[in-house]
């Protein structure tokens, strides 16, 4: 397996396009491809995440993309798994270039939501459940995530504060990128005052519906003598299913998928999650950024929660969560989202994230999930 | 690269599904991997196709279906390439496989319009065109081809009766093959007396919307030490892009697409169109067989159309092309295609096309092209 590295990175703006999400990804595309010092004609293959296309009546964005790039001989596919597209198709470009079937690929994900109406958005975003036992029957992700959130408050004892805190942490972290959809910081008391949206989750714990777009550019070291920029070496790709519908799980204080995810990524990098510097992990909902932390193995059950209140995950602290501001105020452009984790990663690494920089990053973990958790990619990233 | 082989295969009839894509998946799935004399947890991934899952409220397929065979941790993506989508995901898992990555993986394509109308289908179908260039100004795929047929007419002298003996033949293989939507042969004057659909496309050079499932088992050769079936083994899987409007092609007498990939696919097989036994080609409209045949390499421009009306891609002729009948007559649900195409390929080498038998199945081309020719696979399998 040859050792593969990210060697450019670019996003826009996450929030509302007045592109459609074939001119953004194609945008985004050229920009990394500059980014990592390359042609266009260099890239081998590009794996696209795009998921609500048939919201802009467009599918095969694949080769639209390539011919704006002024490739279009160049293959591509367009790859979904719910939230986490992006990361999926991350996978496949480590897997085509790791395997020696490509020197270079492309990785862009996009997504435009933002022209339609919330419950248009809303009815996109619910085919990522089981129509035939959650959707049908009237769930939808911030229910569903909220069940999740008083399972965890009923044994764990958390506070709205400590969910609070997570929201407070990811927009005062947003506020200072550039790419984030919401550039503000918040109060808890704003926090507090926020309409319950599915109890015990208010409006500041849900993620919005934004639009954007983001690309990576993935590297054979052999093939990148004199890359531009500090690449990040994937120590780790790896993906996991699990059990889709939670009325099926054995427990619901935690997504068995990203269990499965951590376990064969840390396996895969041959390193503990004691190494790791920063992390962006999948903050849909601030519940879902407490399991995460646990389930990726930071924190011991229950207490994820308590130390986020206590600032352990703030950008200064002992291990930042979510430098970007997370899919909670950085923004959630579904098939953008997995691919900007590594976008925030490849710009803490690069000192491209002024008044945000983390205190050290040797090392970076990704963790993207789609829908409840049917689905979850895990990335491991180091320095050279 | 490791040996790769296909090693189980199974479809359903196409046509009307009472089933859902999700159900018809998981079922034809696991007749696939006890084909092959696996068990589920011997899967390392699921690659599905399902473009149109929306039609039936439903993404995040690869999950439900994992989640159905009982192996709900194996990591599963859902893969789109319009029409070729399927022949996406076996490129997919051909490259996990071949790579090292999994020892086994499953492809799976399903899709289900037939509950629609036929102007909701058609929107469906439309999205896998250009939104901004084509399908907003009225472009339609019956049209577009039509526009290449016109082209290919007026250069190459082409006659009504040199498409129809496409259709013909066609509709006589998939009278013979359990699977095919249309299971009844056409006469030249039912061929000539059907309504021009866009001239000079007639309803018979059209193929039909079909619902369908079809699914394949890929495997290493070194894990599969005694294998249950004849496998195929897996010389090229080639994948190519091209421009994807027609205004912006230099000429309308092929697809580019198909050229890129066949140059690939026969230089990774280190092979000839001489070496190949059998075809089963993209056949979307009858028009686009011919196209096919020549952007392929097995007649000279200008010439498929004639020797399909002598006679020589019949089943019994000397090159036969669509032994299953085709997307023309076996049907085409859109994203279960590609993989159906290689499930007769198996089917032929395995001695489980009774009364449909080719003469000779040493070697065979599968070609799957993604709407007009911004996309196509090219697959070539031989016996061991």
């Amino acid at each position: 397996m040859r050792e593969t590295w990210v060697v450019g990175a670019a996003s826009n703006r996450y929030g509302k396009m007045t592109e459609t999400a074939r001119e953004a990804a194609t945008r985004v595309a050229l920009e990394a491809i500059r980014d990592a010092g390359l042609e266009p004609k260099q890239i081998g293959h590009t794996f696209v995440a795009n998921c609500f296309g048939l919201a802009e009546h467009q599918a095969h964005v694949g080769p639209l993309i390539n011919n704006g790039l002024g490739i279009p001989e160049v293959p591509s596919v367009t790859l979904e798994s719910a939230c986490s597209s992006s990361s999926a198709a991350l996978h496949e470009a480590f897997v085509h270039v790791a395997g020696g079937f490509a020197d270079a690929a492309l990785v862009v994900g996009a997504e435009r939501l933002g022209h339609l109406d919330t419950l248009a958005a809303t009815s996109y975003f619910a085919i990522a459940a089981d129509y035939a036992f959650e959707t049908k029957n009237g769930a939808t992700f911030p229910g569903l995530y909220a069940t999740l959130a008083s399972a965890y408050r009923d044994v764990y004892k958390t506070t709205p504060e400590m969910l609070g805190s997570i929201a407070i942490k990811n927009h005062a972290n947003a506020a200072r990128n550039p790419h984030a959809h919401f550039q503000k910081e918040i109060s808890m008391e704003t926090y507090l005052a926020s309409p319950l949206i599915a109890s015990p989750l208010r409006l500041y714990d849900c993620c919005p519906f934004s639009d954007g777009a983001a690309a990576l550019v993935v590297a054979a070291k052999e093939a990148m003598p004199r890359p531009t920029n500090e690449p990040l070496v994937v120590r780790a790709s790896a993906r996991a299913g699990a059990v889709t519908d939670m009325q099926d799980r054995p427990d619901l204080l935690g997504l068995p998928s990203t269990r499965a995810a951590a376990a064969a990524a840390f396996r895969q990098a041959r390193m503990t999650p004691k190494e790791i510097d920063f992390l962006e992990v999948h903050d849909c909902f601030t519940i879902a950024e407490v399991l995460a932390l646990e389930d990726l193995g930071f924190f011991p059950k229950g207490t994820a929660a308590k130390e986020s209140a206590d600032g352990v995950t703030a950008r200064d602290g002992r291990l930042p969560v979510n430098p970007s501001g997370g899919l909670k105020a950085k923004g959630h452009p579904v098939s953008a989202t997995g691919a900007g984790q590594v976008v925030e990663v490849f710009e803490q690494v690069n000192g491209r994230a002024p008044g945000r920089e983390v205190p050290r990053s040797g090392t970076a973990l990704t963790h993207n999930v789609g829908a409840t958790g049917g689905s979850c990619s895990v990335h491991i990233f180091s320095r050279r």
